[in-house]
């Protein structure tokens, strides 16, 4: 008998990268799937998350989860419906957000390593937003500021990658909390985003020349805390106007995942200025993560965080949105629509 | 008339050093000491604390106090006894710590930038004692370890600059605060020091080809903190092997005050093993100084704390001093005796 089902594209992870996602990296695969057996649903993913520690998990470096193994799919965020289901706690039409993976279909096993959640049908959130807002990118930026950076009114808050999915909310989440917020971002229509429509103080774009000077004068007394996301030249030149006691939210580097970036004296700024560095992941926060998602979605639903994304069509164009982000061609949350 | 009083003999800044302190850096001076003025006292240095700090503030480089200016007495801790005295708050005989300088004889005017501790007598409390255990190397140990540090009974605690006046005290709290001890230090006779008589449970000499691997198996259960003087090499070597969450009580940088070195994946490290990373000066624990003074004392007392001084002689000798810290030749606490 013929099958009925469709075949799964999936991409393999075939060569670990040297810099940005080059052809032999992933491969694009396509098989047939299988009938399911006892126990086991089928979902097809809508949406894949595209996100910068996808470059970690591709590299065989020591990190926080395994690395990507060659020959597996390549992991990342999705979000899937189910389509099928012989597994008890998957009923289909389910929505299904957590490590799908770059492919169309994801097989559940009931063996995975990594719960899926199901999302709730809530109004005024439309699927995309639990990828982002509701998603990692929210989560990382309420823990990552509330919990590290403990913003008070009146702070002067620095964040870097603010037009990105995660900076994007940070700075939002500041305003909330009283704080003035300078946004750096690497365009000028991502500037004009932040400032204009999220409602940050100050937008600076790092590509100008003189944005260092345009960062002195919108931090006359200094910045409290800083949000980094990128690392690199950028970090540096934040630390240079960090107050005694400052806090440093250190939840990412993007700038470093492609190549090596040299901090020669990013210490000696930590120890004379008695900063407090925080390296922070968001799956330790996970027990809280219904509270702050609870907050989060009031927020967006009352408009007091704006979000935005950029859509990527088709799983053949999905290592290339990899790079888009690198290259920092996305303004909000990057995915990839199926 | 010919004055009775003696002398001042000054070392002066007069160049900013490259590396070590050449002999262009500081000129010896002499000059007659005026009649004292109302209000004035003379105090006799007896003791000057060489502190790695010094090098910092021979650097015109931002920092946490004004660096030393070129033509002004070198700053240093020290300690002066008063020999005659027209101000109020002095009498001959007081014994006094505080920032005496690189000099022989200290004119209090009353308008100290910062202020003069008079030392109470203690008994089995030598002078020397308030300028290592009980002074600025007893306090940094004390609040970066317990404050900063946080140590729990049962976690290992690594400290580098071992067996120097801070480091030395810092793995001797931690053994009191139940903490598994590994000290780094740079020759055999610091090591044996440091495990023998201090009791550290390993010490390792970081000039051995294979100490890297001497600290893998001396923590098999990696490093909660690590409590940091030195920086560079050794610094990124102890990252390595730091566990989720653990602390890096950031209090010195020694081998980076010479020179500039380059650590590449410092912050990576930090993320990714969600490190807290605080920049330490003591000068911030002022007010808690009465405090720890009496723990530090009654441990001393007791024999629960040792300690150890590297003594030069004569104030001709001050400049080469700064140097054998930085080549690494003191073992405990390091002072000019005058």
């Amino acid at each position: 008998m013929l099958s009925l089902m469709p075949t799964n594209r999936q991409w393999i992870l075939s060569a670990r990268p040297q810099e940005l996602v080059t052809p032999d990296v992933l491969q694009l695969t396509e098989s047939a799937i299988p009938a399911l057996a006892n126990g086991q649903a089928l979902a097809r993913v809508k949406y894949l998350s595209v996100d910068p520690t996808m470059r970690i998990w591709m590299a065989d470096i020591p990190q926080y989860m395994p690395p990507v193994q060659l020959g597996e799919v390549m992991r990342s965020f999705g979000l899937a419906e189910v389509v099928e289901s012989r597994h008890p706690d998957f009923k289909k039409g389910d929505k299904l957000l957590g490590l799908t993976g770059f492919q169309e279909y994801l097989l559940l096993t009931g063996k995975e390593g990594y719960p899926f959640q199901k999302l709730p049908s809530i109004p005024f959130l439309s699927d995309v937003n639990f990828l982002g807002t509701l998603g990692v990118n929210g989560m990382t930026a309420y823990f990552g500021l509330l919990d590290v950076g403990k913003p008070q009114a009146g702070e002067t808050l620095v964040v870097s990658g603010a037009a990105g999915a995660t900076g994007s909310i940070v700075g939002q989440i500041g305003k909330i909390h009283g704080c003035r917020v300078i946004g750096i971002a690497g365009s000028e229509e991502k500037c004009k985003w932040i400032k204009d429509d999220l409602g940050f103080d100050v937008a600076i774009n790092y590509r100008h020349a003189d944005w260092k000077r345009q960062l002195a004068s919108a931090t006359p007394n200094g910045v409290d805390i800083n949000f980094e996301n990128v690392g690199g030249d950028i970090m540096e030149a934040v630390l240079d106007r960090m107050n005694l006691h400052g806090r440093v939210v250190l939840c990412g580097l993007i700038s470093g995942y492609t190549h090596q970036a040299p901090s020669l004296s990013s210490f000696a700024r930590i120890l004379i200025k008695r900063l407090r560095v925080e390296g922070f992941i968001i799956l330790d926060y996970a027990p809280k993560f219904m509270d702050a998602g609870k907050q989060l979605g009031m927020w967006k639903m009352t408009g007091r965080i704006k979000d935005r994304q950029t859509i990527v069509k088709g799983i053949e164009n999905a290592p290339e949105a990899i790079n888009m982000l690198f290259r920092g061609e996305n303004i909000g949350k990057l995915v990839v629509e199926l």
